[in-house]
């Protein structure tokens, strides 16, 4: 059995999971193997996030693309195109439903090119990072194809109807600066200090209250599809419950006693 | 029988359906004929889209507005004011379901004022372009009516309750330059570019190819309804169907030989 | 039995109620004394709001605080921390349903720090108005507590999954300006013009039709979970029936009378 290609570097380190997209030629183009290896560290992480041994996944680049999405010269070069882009997606999917479920943040980390499906990836992320220099473009109409990696469901719900149809139909590239202020990233880092801010952020998200932060996100992530009623009942219990774990203990105590709390 | 009074000149040109608001007032305030007028189109347009003959259509005006909203005084010349405000209302909602409701991109370009049921006309669109002279207001509160044309829902939807509210209550003046801001609309253009920078977009996109722009608009306007996870084998589906398309085979033949694709 | 502690300054003038925290440290900080407090306004509010002899509630503060959120102290003092945040946060989430029922607008107005559950309560005003030097924190994560307040739902819903998620678990402080650019707040107005600015929206809103406000207002508040066809349905016999009233037909009267009108 052949070594697989390099696609996904993978680390965990200090509570945090990093995986790098590293395909050699730069450009992280999603093939059957980048998509397997995406699929494989989403589900070591769930594992482990359930394990309690990570806090923290963080997704990132090498080369001038964070991914410029399908490959579709591999996709050529298979068997059937149809049915190795079929593969390639519903793998990616999974991944970012396996991803979207975790209790712990997400981190994507951008820097470059992000076309097609990585443009889904990114607004897959709890907090997404890019540095400056990063350049979004939906790419899909150039060569027939719709949206996949849940990029159509995540602009036209952040961005609206009229700027997402814009975006997606006219196939323009988007700068770092308009994505932010679109809600497509958290925040935009110039790329001196991108390393820096990714690092520090990463720490800080390792060393907050890990129950704290998984019920933060589940609440977040449940708000779209309910009433603000149903929501408020389930928040009064959330943070009741919360004030009972050793956390909320401790935060408490380190709140009255004018110290920094030490979280579990 | 007479003429109908003008409203709405239609022509069909190079596979793109443009009707241009053009009461000889120049307010394209809407009355009767006028809500007869866009039903007409939208079905005229719809049926032409099925058929393959349209692929883009657009929404225009003539004179100081794209739409003062509802002819206030047309209803009240009417045997009954809430009848016929019933009929105009109702009509032009099924026109806009109509609308919506295409496979095919509608743009709206917008030159001037728009209140009323005006401003929901704008958001129906799938992309709105605006000059920058362009001015929005609900007007409802000043006779103390409730919003109509969809806009409640779409301010709603885009803007947050808090600014959509401070919008409609305040019943205060918008320039174009903060609609596109909020994402009312999808691009503002400076008032001497603006033919051209309409004339482009039509161009563009009645090229791109019809069965992905297509797709697109249907997995963006179906977004708001459905789960991220339902909405992604979605996704998956409608790009493995596109691959095996002749447009989709195309373009990933123009791609892969580095040239440009001659679409369908 | 002693008196209360002052926790809420309530009084009715010229249609509008106003109720402004006023606890004697300044930091609004939200106990059972406040939420009870709150509760009870609320319930007056709707039921004057219904029988018809207030127009406007504002929501305001003295302090350098709006609300620091729940007071963390209070409930350390009490038998039982845990029983006492739920006692506090469900009264105040039973406030928070009762005041977004209303038909009539809530105007939060703000200056100074807002915290924890206060995040939530701006977010529940219909028009939200921040003095520029406000600043806004969630905080729960400081002392490892989830959001409550309909905060998640609000942040989730307003900013999208990135920028609420990024927002909520970096715990930062965020200016009044970037709030307005999110949606959080309706307006900011200069410190110095503050008092003047919610005075004449108060009385702008309390002068304005009535039942035209409250049904704008309810379709403001429902567009979120329906669908447009819906939506548009509801919009055409409300303002069919809008016109049929008193307040309709002079709103219509003066505007084709070209005088202002005299709303009841």
């Amino acid at each position: 059995m052949p070594d697989a290609p390099p696609r996904l570097r993978t680390e965990n380190r200090d509570g945090t999971a990093i995986a790098t997209l590293c395909r050699p030629d730069g450009s992280n183009g999603l093939d059957r193997a980048a998509a397997d290896a995406l699929h494989t560290w989403a589900e070591d992480v769930s594992a482990a996030a359930e394990g309690g041994t990570i806090r923290v996944a963080v997704l990132r680049n090498e080369g001038f693309a964070f991914s410029v999405g399908g490959d579709l010269r591999a996709f050529d070069a298979s068997a059937d195109f149809a049915e190795e882009l079929r593969y390639v997606a519903t793998r990616l999917h999974e991944a970012l439903k396996i991803l979207g479920a975790m209790p712990l943040p997400l981190v994507v980390a951008v820097d470059g090119v992000v076309a097609g499906a990585g443009v889904g990836i990114v607004m897959a992320a709890d907090v997404a990072v890019a540095s400056a220099s990063s350049k979004f473009r939906m790419a899909y109409l150039g060569v027939g194809f719709s949206p996949d990696g849940g990029g159509s469901w995540q602009l036209a719900r952040r961005l609206g109807h009229a700027r997402a149809a814009e975006f997606a139909l006219s196939n323009r590239v988007m700068r770092a600066d308009e994505a932010l202020s679109l809600g497509m990233v958290s925040r935009v880092v110039a790329v001196d200090d991108f390393e820096t801010a990714v690092d520090e952020l990463t720490t800080q998200l390792a060393g907050a209250p890990k129950e704290a932060v998984a019920e933060t996100l589940r609440l977040l992530r449940t708000a779209g599809s309910r009433s603000l009623d149903e929501h408020l009942d389930d928040e009064a219990r959330s943070i009741v419950r919360l004030s009972r774990t050793p956390d909320g203990v401790e935060g408490v105590a380190a709140f009255l006693g004018k110290r920094q709390p030490a979280f579990s």
